[in-house]
């Protein structure tokens, strides 16, 4: 039997009643349902395979793929799944495909958000912060309506923490905690970048925040990260490596690759969408963290409330997560993270007409686009 | 330290004895070096990241990549190979990249021969087993002069039987029986089609052969097919499907795949490499079978001796494999298994100048490139 449906014309002979009873005889967890948005896209592409194949989320647990997409994209939308369908991945139970969030959100326990419009030629940040704004307050809303009471929502697409602060807000009725902006790519470019520099294997380096925006306003921070155990400042001693050259290195690197490689990083970056996932629902090793775009109401550094933020992180493996209390925040540390605060606070002004809170004020710096990000 | 080397311009500082010092402390297994060759192709930018995650080789396993490429791919490789560095794997020890097979095949245990020029406009079969072949030649010169002794080749660039004999005619102090064609793709989408026809979950279909050669006189066994235990033949009765549609659609699906979506089956073949691997240095379920092409000599179905055909296969999990002898063949299906060792004959013969068995005569019959393939 097929475990495609969606669409009427791509309805084939899947029957959910006969797979739920075979399902009740078997030991394995009961199945969740993830949606997946911008789910014909290359990103998506090596994500779903890693969500089918067990390896996000353990060997024993059976998932339904919920996958998003645009009228535009259906098609497309039915040639991964028929794909993933020919894996024959054991775990894989369900794929429906459609185009409407309030279909394809139903009952959702995740939502990975990583469709967005890219920027076209002479498009303002402004005009891609409405544009995609739109996308994802109608999102928020469906989810509002149709998914799990504590759906945990993931936003990719760019500019990912104000989308995700829109989301949140037209989802009053979802614990705002569960929003995430996805700042994990640039936290493992930082693990990567900082063991270059010291010649250590990247494993040995932990305890690393991305704060802010995943924008170039974004703070790779350094001085409470690790190597081997022992502040990074002490084996790294090149302070201005660590104060200029560093933070550049993982902010361009996706640049780099666009140059070298013709296309945007969507391996990593779904690597790092599985790390962010795992990161939740695994016990966060102790003395280390990790980081996410969160929201701020409440947390403990004295950065303003009410926008998404990347802050160090630390789980119990229970999908949910405390801000780390213990991190050193020194001038130029602060003086970095108010830069970031002040854009993000820039960017919810110029969404106020997504967000219910009045009209919209843009006065954005200029671009801070990452470079080889859509 | 960066795990990437390579040529010159893209030799960064990375210390390999800083590594397998640091190695020898550990209780992990040793090092294995894998080799892809068409790495910045898409089927690979799917299966490099499967290799590094573990997924493959399992979680205490350390690898080496070992990426071939062109000189037209190169800046790509540096591409694949950051990615593959941001994505933080913690068994990925080694990436090299390189365009010379003498050096990127240095010490390998696998070679993933995925490579292989696309058939240009107006260009005839034979012409794609001549320009493929010398590249198969090549590298199986360079795999006889530097790999690993017991080397597993496994030849996924098409024409892939064909290639693997060139390859394997090159290549004579390596074991015969050491190289494979890929025919696991169609083996997941029989079992697929058969799952859907029966209405039944696909993990319930076993004992799927494909006989033959990987293009559209290739051989969906149902004869040999079970469901449930049940032979398929007792729970599918539409005999005319099981001999004429069940064939077509193995055979279609990637045209299907490329007219919706637009790319060829990418993601669905990289995980049919892994599934294929998997198979060799996994035991065997019991009463299970899985599809391979491999050397034909001292097979025993009658099948004619010195081609690389693809047949029933069990392995105890060390990396080789038997054939199977308790199957049935019908006359259905032996003159269905004549045709494609026909064509395999066939292109053997036109091959014969690339496997130092003559002069080459080219008598192929039509096109039987299957329809989706590069």
């Amino acid at each position: 039997m097929s475990l495609i449906s969606g669409l009427d014309r791509f309805t084939l002979c899947f029957s959910s009643n006969l797979l739920s009873q075979e399902e009740e005889t078997k030991s394995w967890k009961k199945l969740i349902k993830i949606a997946v948005s911008g789910a014909a896209g290359m990103i998506s592409n090596h994500l779903l395979f890693k969500l089918a194949s067990g390896e996000v989320f353990g060997p024993d647990q059976p998932v339904a793929l919920k996958l998003l997409g645009s009228e535009r994209s259906i098609q497309a939308l039915e040639g991964v799944a028929m794909e993933l369908e020919d894996s024959l991945f054991p775990l894989l139970r369900e794929v429906n495909i459609g185009i409407d969030p309030y279909e394809v959100f139903q009952d959702v326990e995740w939502a990975l958000l990583i469709g967005a419009k890219p920027r076209g030629p002479g498009m303002e940040r402004a005009d891609l912060l409405d544009i995609n704004g739109q996308i994802f307050a109608e999102q928020g809303k469906a989810l509002n309506a149709v998914a799990s009471r504590n759906v945990k929502v993931m936003v990719v697409g760019n500019p990912c923490n104000t989308n995700a602060l829109i989301c949140m807000k037209n989802a009053p009725d979802i614990p705002a905690k569960n929003f995430h902006a996805l700042t994990r790519l640039d936290e493992n470019r930082a693990k990567c970048q900082l063991a270059l520099k010291a010649g250590v294997f990247y494993d040995k380096v932990s305890n690393v925040t991305i704060w802010g925006n995943h924008s170039t306003t974004q703070v790779p921070d350094f001085l409470n990260a690790t190597i081997n155990g022992l502040p990074v400042t002490e084996i790294i001693k090149d302070r201005k490596w660590l104060e200029e050259e560093f933070t550049e290195k993982v902010q361009k690197r996706g640049g780099v690759l666009i140059q070298k490689w013709g296309r945007s990083s969507a391996a990593s970056t779904s690597v790092s969408i599985v790390d962010a996932i795992r990161s939740l629902i695994t016990p966060t090793p102790k003395g280390d963290w990790f980081s996410s775009g969160v929201y701020t109401t409440g947390n403990p550094y004295g950065i303003a409330e009410d926008i998404i933020f990347s802050m160090a992180c630390r789980s119990k493996g229970d999908g949910d997560y405390e801000l780390v209390k213990d991190v050193m925040i020194d001038d130029f540390l602060w003086n970095r993270i108010k830069k970031s605060e002040a854009e993000l606070l820039a960017e919810k002004r110029c969404v106020a007409h997504l967000t219910g809170e009045g009209i919209a004020v843009c006065d954005l710096p200029g671009d801070t686009m990452l470079p080889g990000e859509m």
